[in-house]
């Protein structure tokens, strides 16, 4: 990630500030306030604001629950009350907004989250930048043969270098093509007073799906958890985990209680099938049980013996 | 409204705090914070928390207008802009949360309004105070007899009085009967040992629709504006009219540059169809045009020449 | 549950139609179309209007994962699949509109799922009907001692008959009067010429919580499982969930095969911590593992044994 | 627009089918249902199902205003009343769903639109057509010289013919890498035995945004028009007002009263500010208002000036 010079002065400009107020602070994402997280090759997650902490989900679960419950929970233990039984509202009750440079491939994953509020910069008022997201050798993997949805090994020597050069070389033609048809050049000056230039609006189709895209994003504690249990996630494709995993530091030093219990119960939960819990019943009054005599598929047989540590 | 004494404590101890942040932060709001401001009889609203500020909306207008634009617009001509046409995401920058109390007729209105978080009071859980909505004598208003939904004249002498009465007595006895189900005393200390007492989700049945419940509700400034545009206007029911008019209050001095644009684009505009506006070009030529030559119902033909300012 | 002989005569009306479609179409939920179910006392739900069926759920997963999976699933096989893994978006290309008449203490509860479609008979416009719910005998439970939001042993004898005495004594009191405000008798004429009749807004305010109403209320099958796995949940209050078991049937009509996915790894299904699923590895290893030693509180401890079916 | 034969095939198989069904049934959106209607150069929409018409809006209105306004409001009266007043919820009593093929730009606009269901074809799990979109010649437009977001004069000569040539080209270009990195030929089969191929949730990075992609996409009547007011405007970019204006000739066979009513008071309509409505109260009035003096920027006068049809 490169911030340019004009970002780096806006973020120390903006920490540089600071006002009294009356709403619930938490000084360790005040420390982390409006700095990048580096993400991908030149992404970034930055918090830009929020609203409530800890404890404004116990107010709000409070207010539900009534003046007598007050002296009989204490805090940790009633917030993991609400995540284990699934109360989502008490988490509605805080908000943070995130300002996000992304690929547009992953934006458009990001995007199936409804329940937010986005301001995404636009391609048809504004030119974007050259930026392009090429994975590190590492991610470069396969398709997995067993999985449609998954990656397999890892690309290597000649295969991985081609892939590399056809990234970076289509992405970056792809660019210049677009600059030419806006007859721009790269400092934003026209190039050829006899031409037009074609409408941005149109120009950007030229571009590909890794060139970067930037948003403020804003959500709730719940439905934020709700993305991060799907994104963060070993089934997410990693490039959108990568925001998730940053994301998450963030959770953190923002409501530890809340996150705590959200690593806990949802994070490293699993949901077991009426049939499942059966099964793990009579296992454990000592009965041998087989996929055959389970009621279970081959594959939710497979899944629940991962689940449990033994081999299938 | 009465709050009690444990709710000033806990106000004054709130407004006694803070802290150092490095967010927006609007001093006019923060002067408001935690207040309740007096609504009917024994309702309030108070802000309890908030994100953003005028600058929020044009910073988030701005990523979608790119850098370009930066020198081109001052903030208020671009809020007015954002707002007159209806670009609506920068006003989902903010949000603000409320703490509410408010009759259950009203509540019932509110609740409606669908893009918002809410957690009420549950009377489930806790025994509800014993507080009913009374009417002042001069929003006692009759039925109206051209307007299904509408208030006619305010009723007077023995009517009055007689309806007065009604409420009060209905209330009053329906809910010492409710406490007399649950079999607790005022102070919630149980009656009779030896009698069970009814489950409170059972026994609040029996309350009336003017008791009095509270709530926190969050929502973004955006569909703030809507539910102001709805409830602040003539049209809607004066109870809720009421919380609207003093949620505009603590609007104005959140946002002052998005408030007046609010004021002057929404509260104060109106939307006139295709067939409208021909007629105004045709007056506007000097040609003398009636209901029946317009193209427009009879309705439709009032409801113009209300707006504007003329004879029917 | 007493249908008007109009609204018989209505439902007759519409069963008696029929046109042809193209649409997907289910034989089994046109069997039950507008043919009102009982609940409670005086209310109802029945199915206005559908939208899709299990294929409508398969061809959306199938246009998420391409066309090389057709041959590879079977559809009852993908629409576990999906179940299990939470893949919610394909259940959301149903969509079923129901007509619901119920006690307005159920409707405050029902609302508070936002995600749906809901127009209510409207109280400001029009006067309701005399219609209360009172709880049958066997439903008149105490409040439990153990759990603050349940239901403990049902009141009986003299507690029991005065209870119900009360709560018919009350709301059709508070009936009369209401009646009485608006200056209107029971077939809706002036009572008394002299009088003007208070606005329908406000009358209504003295009317109980048990008071009927009715909606149409519309959603789509993804929000509706999770409408159902809430509200036809143990926890919940049995009077919403009578409603939920009625919609139930409908569903298992509509939607066979998603109804059965939904059964097996929603309704029985149980999510396991982190910490829970380590103690249930231990035990599978075959040791005796205490809630002491277990990291769990005992609360959770007690959740786990219960789950497990042992003694804790 | 080019369907497979395989998809013909699929759509007169649909075609031709047909149950008995007692929902409500518009028989001229049964003339057009799973039909293809072509958009831009490979793209379409089609009808795929739809609940409601109408009725179902004037039924959902009438129960929210009771059962004495049956005689009193004609059904096309009382929907143009509703679109007039903006009572949303009846229209969202109707839902409908679309199959649509679009370029990936177009998507990322429409898809801003959050209150909708969206099941999109998955370029991790399958591979994506050889299709792109390019502009007709005469929507080969310039950037606009006066505002930022809109186009200006066609491009011609050789500037028009350089971008095509780009376009194809580069689309192209980066399609053929695409399948060579997923080691693929234009059939599916592997080509080189010794190399693994790229995972196809990496390999689409490469594409341009203007490869077409598909989705069911369903929505309700009001989400529609509010999307329709907003896409089928002159201000939106034409690739997205296509598909809007396609769509419009679906909801007018679908709900013909509802159509119309939103032709008038929201496609055709304009929204006066406070402070417009007075300048336009002064003009009938006989008075010379001029710019200076109508306390409007001159960018609301140019706005004004061009609804009344003037001069400015």
């Amino acid at each position: 990630m490169a911030l340019t010079a004009e970002e780096e002065q806006e973020i120390a400009a903006a920490r540089a500030g600071g006002a009294t107020t009356l709403r619930p602070t938490v000084p360790a994402l005040e420390a982390l306030l409006f700095r990048a997280i580096p993400v991908l090759d030149h992404g970034f997650i930055r918090v830009v604001d929020y609203l409530g902490d800890d404890s404004a989900v116990v107010q709000a679960a409070r207010v539900s629950y009534g003046r007598g419950t007050r002296a009989a929970n204490e805090d940790r233990g009633l917030i993991r009350y609400l995540m284990r039984h699934r109360h989502s509202t008490p988490f509605e009750m805080c908000e943070i907004k995130y300002h996000v440079k992304l690929p547009i491939f992953v934006a458009r994953q990001w995007i199936r989250h409804r329940t937010s509020n986005v301001n995404e910069y636009s391609a048809r008022y504004s030119v974007l930048d050259r930026e392009f997201y090429i994975p590190a050798p590492e991610h470069l993997a396969a398709q997995s043969a067993l999985n449609r949805q998954g990656r397999g090994a890892v690309l290597e020597g000649a295969e991985a270098a081609r892939v590399l050069e056809l990234l970076r070389e289509d992405a970056a033609r792809n660019y210049d093509h677009y600059l030419e048809m806006l007859n721009e050049d790269e400092e934003g000056r026209p190039r050829d007073p006899s031409r037009l230039g074609l409408a941005r609006e149109l120009a950007r189709m030229n571009l590909t799906l890794n060139t970067y895209t930037q948003w403020y994003w804003k959500t709730d504690l719940h439905n934020l958890f709700h993305f991060l249990s799907l994104r963060a996630d070993a089934h997410a494709q990693y490039e959108i985990r990568a925001y998730a995993e940053a994301m998450l530091e963030t959770v953190r030093a923002w409501v530890p209680l809340c996150f705590e219990a959200f690593r806990d119960y949802r994070l490293g939960a699993a949901t077991l099938s009426a049939q499942m819990l059966a099964v793990v019943r009579r296992m454990l009054k000592g009965e041998a049980v087989s996929q055959e005599a389970s009621g279970l598929s081959k594959r939710e047989w497979r899944e629940l013996m991962e689940l449990l540590g033994r081999e299938g």
